[in-house]
């Protein structure tokens, strides 16, 4: 175990919420003196200083409505798993890392034993520990520990970027899934934050021509400032999926005599009638891909999807993505710093939690950073100063 | 063009179907006259003397619901697409059929120019002309000009087996398009005709182990013994559809220990309980690949479709499968001749629909037949004599 | 039939070559007065007055070799394959064209019978006719009748840019068929007009690192120059394959602590020196997707290819492509224009060929257009003027 | 950890080779007293106590040759890695396994964090111990500790029929991978032990028809007696893979107008010109699938691969084929035990050794099993007493 040169010297505190929807900042573990010991680290493990962590919506879920399905809130909990650190203690049979390496944490820990493990597909694994979702803590801390085989190296690329990687890799498990290919018309439905990223990876993988839709005029702004050539709907509420299947159509054709369907869509609202929208819009043949979580049961068209032979697929959280997330990042492939629209530090959190909850401050996505510092030079970089 | 040495006497008939519901035999196109002399074939086309036509399920909906979605009788409709015969006349550029050649009838025409055609999915042409479809005449009459290209050679396979490719090309297709491999655990939903056609391919696929659901004991009885080895479970419909799927996970897992799951589940009823059993029987990242067709809208448990990663799938028609299912027949690997329960010749088409319209009658796959004389070879041969 | 009103007035030539190895100009078919009466259209053709031709290496080894492979130049024979133009005249059952019409001709003629057109792989047709391949005339004419199913329309894009739909179709079946994925570091083995329209592609497609080859420095150059992104490798002949893959490895992991193999490698060379270094590089499980033409036999790693588990999978032509390539090139997604480095009119055509095969020239797509005032015009939009 | 009822006596052995070609009979590890003591295992581990095991010709190949490509023996070396048998010992943290508990070996053991363990495909583990591959000892001991997690239970399966499950792994993996499919035409080029029991896997798969290919009559005879309705060919080897691709397709072809090429062929022996008559077998778009090891550099008909657009594959080992094994077995889907030709108790693995290297035994799988009684129960089984 070798603690190295990077001085940690705050103590640990972390974001907790509990069944009665507080949000409150207290203690955490590991304690400082564990951290500055390299006490405490079992085999494979390493000590993460925590610097970037974006709130997701499940976190704000968990927060207001204590669960997700079968996911509860029992006792107190704390929330996080978009986050990049630094690595500051390592424990036994740890080969890969160093003190002071730059990562960003793949925020679960799986058996390797069970099926889905074994078949690459771990994000099914039977036994997963994935952090933030009950009774597993999250990674909203100043210090974490955490597998050393889940911290993925990220050089000098910033930790807001490093934070970023984890909705990148939700957005690019449904990408490869969905098979888009260079050239294939796509429909991403919803322009949150998942959406928003999805859109990003389309482009990147030469989608054309790209619909994004949504319900708000402004998050379509959004949407057409990040991807010029992204053509936009607005779903209209009044008018039922196969009217609004008609407008997304009419979007995709803007030449005379196209009749260019979407080969996937790929749904980022859960909402039934956005996926019955997708439904109705892709070719024969085509895909439906949702990425988006909604209700228990759901009417889908029938009989639609059958004489079209669309394949409807699903997705749980990803596998294998952040080496992938890291070289196109890395490379400048996508550029995902415009997404982050509000920066706090972790004494903040409340503030933070609170405008990524509120529709009207326009947040996209919001960044809790390990200090002041931390969010000053963000937001320099970020403007380009 | 040649007319060759099959000597044809009897005038044509068909057997019609209306909006009225009625159910008759009248004279068909092309005539006696036309036939013996080959007038009238088109570039490509051939005369089919056609022996054999089971009943279809879409037969009878036609005839007693006047139509199927979208697809509405509306004025005097021969029914019939699953047929086997004789080439008595050839056309203009036929190179591949000579008269006497005995074949199946594949029974659509596709416009080879479409995107689905230029792409090998020619069951979604855009301009199909698919037989028995309204407006498209369909098949049980006793001559019939069609395309060679759609005439597939049988050698010596009997008519009734030539005239049963056509079920078990849907079942083909199903079997290829849902990826069922070799020692896949596999639950086929509903066990009719198509069902039971299913069952023989997954069988014949390796799959390991199968159980094949239905609400009707005797249904259930008769595929135990064309599929020993199948296990079955029978639909309780007081229960929900997660407890009928315990009883399918029951029914899979009779050793002790076993936590064996489908890895497709092959749906061939279109029943919106059955569809959701499926859903719920099915491991991670399996597949619920749906045959049957049911309700224009149908609700889907679509939490458990994410979070377990399931692949919805729907097949429309077949695809390029008759050449495989020849094959099949023809080498021995798929025995169907116990699923024809009925034979009558086309005079007695009133009466062999009834039976195929009759729960009561038992009838698993009736077929109407070009005379007695092929009624009374056919009876003997299924019975070994 | 339909003559509109674009008026044809010059007569047909055409550019030739024979067993004896002469390139020259003669008049072709149709004739001008057959053009300008709509004569001689079949069921489904038009005539298309051809506005740009690039000229491919296949030409130019007819012109040199009088063969490739089986396929022998055994008279006067017409070459060109590369082609766009307008819609002079329209022959009977034609519905999705009209005179006046800019299209791109994809150089294919199919049966619809056999296996690959009914399977969606017409490029395996068994009946083929591919235009310029002996003993079927090619493009450079200035008037050919084609059937209209393969005439694609362009919109307002470019003749210039509709030519270079067909190499781009090459790339893109490629692209498609060796799977490459948004992310995927990715091998371009060669930098010929090939290898840079594929580079393109794997670009647009999101590849990410990509290292391209050649043995030429002014190749590499010119890549370099088309996507600024890429690494670049020379190959060093006096390497064995093993030492030139590692010099391939070292140009994609410019970073400390990476170990990056291409997961897919586009070999674009068909030297057998190339495809073993391409063998050797990529990772266990990965591809080698052959596009380019080589000896027809030729030494493999057997070995590597074995215990790598590496799929290694060829080319032939494309099928489906022009829709796709339209798209990305109409919505500027791939940029194909600086590909074009010399332009001559259709009488220069000589000159354009002896510019095409002479490396001297650093010629990269020489393209032969109906007159000087298209050149002209070509070039200053090439200018930017 | 538990040390359970079942009671073990003997002092444990081991079959060895050295570099000298040595083959002995020595005393191995764990010993009987740490065996009955449960001593020395690691987190996860138990011991098995082994009751029979298939010799590969692998093993004959380190005892004859001293090594596999860069896998060499280097000091006294443990073969075998075909097993099954009894726990008799459990280590700690070991949930799914108790004493008494019949098991086949999956010999090998992974690191669970590169790429190819995290992607599924564990058989490329780069750090992978594959017991019997140098340095790693083999299974041909009374006594071996392994990993939980690579025993699986077989229940009442004969210990027989256990360690062939390892052969029919490496047939399974193929058969997966290459996408068999019910109804294809498949060629299997070797007629040894693993194209044997690929014959039993694509005839499973409901491949038809099938022909295998083999130099020797005896092994064809003992294939046609295996699956009697496959076709053979005896390879003519004074002919080139051209001519033999020609009686091949013979072969398939019985009847006359038929056309049949292999969809796959699953090439098992590694011989060049036998790869060669496999790729001039398949059809356009078809695969040649290499389960056999060969030369370090090979051959290959490179045109013809090109512009028929077929697909070279290739396997190493397996992964995750045990539990489908099973199954296959256990419900009698798949036979092996004709394959066993030779018993002998490991007392005499020198003779067995012999056997198994002489061709003219006759011998397919030669079983050494740990004891006379378990040798003469075997026997009687197969014998059907």
């Amino acid at each position: 175990m070798t603690v190295g040169t990077t001085t940690v010297s705050k103590p640990n505190i972390g974001v907790y919420t509990n069944p009665k929807h507080d949000l409150w900042i207290a203690d955490a573990k590991p304690t400082l003196e564990e951290v500055q010991k390299g006490e405490g680290l079992k085999s494979g493990e390493v000590t993460v200083e925590i610097k970037s962590t974006g709130i997701c919506g499940s976190d704000v879920h968990f927060w207001h409505a204590g669960c997700i399905g079968p996911m509860i809130v029992n006792g107190d909990h704390i929330l996080g798993h978009e986050s990049a650190g630094v690595i500051v203690a390592v424990g036994p049979d740890v080969n890969n890392l160093k003190v002071g390496d730059r990562i960003a944490v793949e925020p679960n820990i799986i058996c390797n034993k069970c099926e889905p493990c074994l078949t690459g597909r771990y994000n099914g694994c039977e036994n997963v520990e994935f952090l933030s979702t009950p009774p597993i803590d999250g990674l909203l801390r100043r210090y974490v520990n955490h597998p050393a085989v889940w911290c993925h190296k990220i050089g000098n690329m910033s930790f807001e970027n490093g934070a970023l990687l984890e909705p990148l890799s939700v957005a690019l498990a449904g990408v490869d899934r969905a098979g888009v290919r260079l050239g294939d018309p796509v429909l991403v439905a919803g322009a949150g934050p998942i959406g928003l990223v999805t859109l990003l990876c389309v482009r990147a993988a030469g989608a054309t021509p790209i619909v994004i839709t949504d319900i708000d005029e402004g998050r379509l702004k959004f949407a057409k400032e990040l991807v010029p050539d992204a053509r936009t709907y607005k779903v209209q509420i009044d008018k039922n999926a196969e009217e609004n299947a008609a407008g997304i159509l009419a979007a995709l054709n803007d030449n005379e005599g196209d009749s260019i369907r979407p080969q996937v869509a790929l749904e980022c609202t859960g909402v039934e009638s956005s996926v019955a929208s997708a439904i109705w819009s892709v070719k024969f043949g085509g895909k439906v891909f949702v990425i988006g979580v909604g209700k228990n049961e759901m009417q889908v068209p029938f009989m639609r999807l059958s004489t079209w032979e669309i394949d409807l697929q699903y997705q749980y959280r990803y596998a294998n993505t952040w080496p992938k997330a890291i070289r196109l990042v890395k490379n400048g492939v996508i550029d995902l710093r415009k997404l982050v629209t509000h920066r706090y530090p972790i004494e903040d959190a409340l503030k933070a939690f609170e405008t990524a909850a509120n529709p009207k401050t326009g947040a996209i996505k919001v960044q809790i950073m390990s200090s002041e510092e931390e969010v000053a030079a963000a937001t320099q970089a970020a403007n380009g100063i």
